[in-house]
């Protein structure tokens, strides 16, 4: 599981910085978080496979989340993508990215699906055999989502040396793998806990961008590996962050604290500072683990 | 008079090249001309001040002319610009822009003022003491206009030594300036020619982009200054120019030729050239004064 930071500034695309995208790899899905303007051009330069995206998540319909997405559908169709695209994101999306398609007369010869996101509760967007993913509303000045992406538990591992000593057919070995107990060639009750492992721990990556200060989203993101907060400000502009609903360096640490995560990465800084070594020790004085999100930076998620 | 290319490649952005957009000073003015995405972030990098933009023309509704634009009047809000902006385009840009600040519930604090252009013949849209801006009806796929920026025919200058020697009192020389003759101080009819010289010859810029091969605009671009004509492919792919709407290096030229230009600045070249040499040499079999565009160049308009 690996998290590709496109860019993590907000507001205006720069000559040197990014507005929010990122690109998560997971289970073999490569899914595209946000797509601010310049979201394909850091795609190339980070030399992701544009065939790979299959699913875009969108947080909400402020530019710097998703002025880049219109352009990178239009960039599919000219390279004669044939696979169907995904698209979550809040109602509105399609209206807006349908218009342009209109006006250019420029359809997709590949499929667009959009599943257009309303609900105030979290819920459950995506699912196949691996991976889930979840909603996680957020409290900003229009409605947005944060996005929970979530290995599922995998199967128990057998400990052949105990198989082997029990004297269990093969034919059981899969119910023993989905944690059953199963009778053994003499007729004898094998309880699966002595026979296998537990699954290895399936990791997650919770990613909340913007967002005010919010304790509510703690039940869906706790014990997330990987969370990704916004601290568009540092404590010192707490005055700002309230009136624009987004939140500073330390309220992102309580909040990782709080969720009990593996790992907070901080990003979507405000374009007045010019130094962000502030971020990182605001929010080590509350959580330890803490890491600078940078436009080009990959973090591996264990 | 100036002209900025900040990008002059067609289709998709790319980490070295950049769809259309061009910034042409002329008179104190700065005019935006297409702003395909980007934009903005190359305004940036050629030191162009934000707030010296105050008319914005939009050829056609592909995304490589003008999916910046949201974006770019959306950073000016964020820097709290006051000054109105005008934005010339086809009819739906207005649509298109006011649907995007519906849905991030971002208004502009500047007036924005569209005006939204459907005619098929050329006309006046806009116009000051010193500089006109006519349309250009192209034939491409979807409603296309190209823009003619004409400096207007200023005074006529005064021969300095030829008005002391005629014996002419000061308060005619504004008359004199205007081409008009007057009579001098012993009642003599002073004929404007005899005292005056021609004004400085005016200077025009021609912006053609994108479009099939149109003889039809020729009346309206003849003897411009300089001429950007679209050569989205060579000769060797006309077979592709005449489907998609587009001409050739060659093509560009012959109309160059026809309209017995200036210069002729090729651009909008597809993205499958590596060496754009190519496009110098066929157009100069045809007409001998070409020069390529290029992202970032400056070319001084004489």
């Amino acid at each position: 599981m690996k998290l590709t930071i496109l860019g993590c500034y907000s507001a205006t695309p720069r000559t040197n910085t990014n507005p929010t995208s990122q690109v998560l790899e997971i289970n073999n899905h490569v899914f595209l978080i946000d797509c601010g303007e310049g979201t394909q051009v850091e795609l190339r330069r980070n030399k992701v496979k544009f065939s790979r995206i299959k699913h875009i998540f969108i947080s909400h319909l402020h530019g710097d989340h998703y002025f880049g997405l219109v352009g990178l559908i239009s960039t599919f169709r000219l390279l004669t993508r044939e696979t169907d695209l995904h698209i979550y994101g809040p109602k509105g999306l399609k209206e807006v990215i349908t218009l342009q398609m209109k006006l250019a007369d420029s359809w997709t010869n590949y499929k667009l699906i959009f599943h257009e996101l309303t609900s105030k509760e979290s819920e459950l967007i995506y699912e196949d055999d691996k991976v889930e993913v979840h909603t996680i509303p957020l409290d900003h000045r229009i409605y947005t989502n944060g996005f929970l992406f979530k290995e599922k538990e995998g199967e128990r591992k057998l400990d052949m040396n105990a198989v082997l000593n029990a004297d269990i057919d093969v034919s059981y070995y899969r119910k023993l793998k989905q944690g059953f107990d199963v009778v053994n060639e003499k007729g004898k009750l094998i309880k699966n806990e002595t026979v296998t492992k537990p699954p290895i721990n399936p990791k997650s990556y919770a990613f909340c961008s913007d967002t005010m200060y919010n304790e509510r989203i703690i039940p869906i993101i706790e014990h997330v590996s990987l969370l990704y907060h916004e601290s568009t400000f540092l404590e010192k502009h707490i005055s700002l962050a309230a009136p624009t609903k987004h939140s500073t360096a330390k309220q992102a640490a309580t909040i990782a604290k709080l969720a009990n995560v593996g790992k907070l990465v901080l990003g979507h800084y405000s374009t007045r500072y010019d130094d962000l070594k502030a971020f990182k020790t605001e929010a080590e004085s509350i959580f330890n683990d803490v890491e600078l999100a940078k436009d080009g930076k990959t973090i591996e998620i264990n």
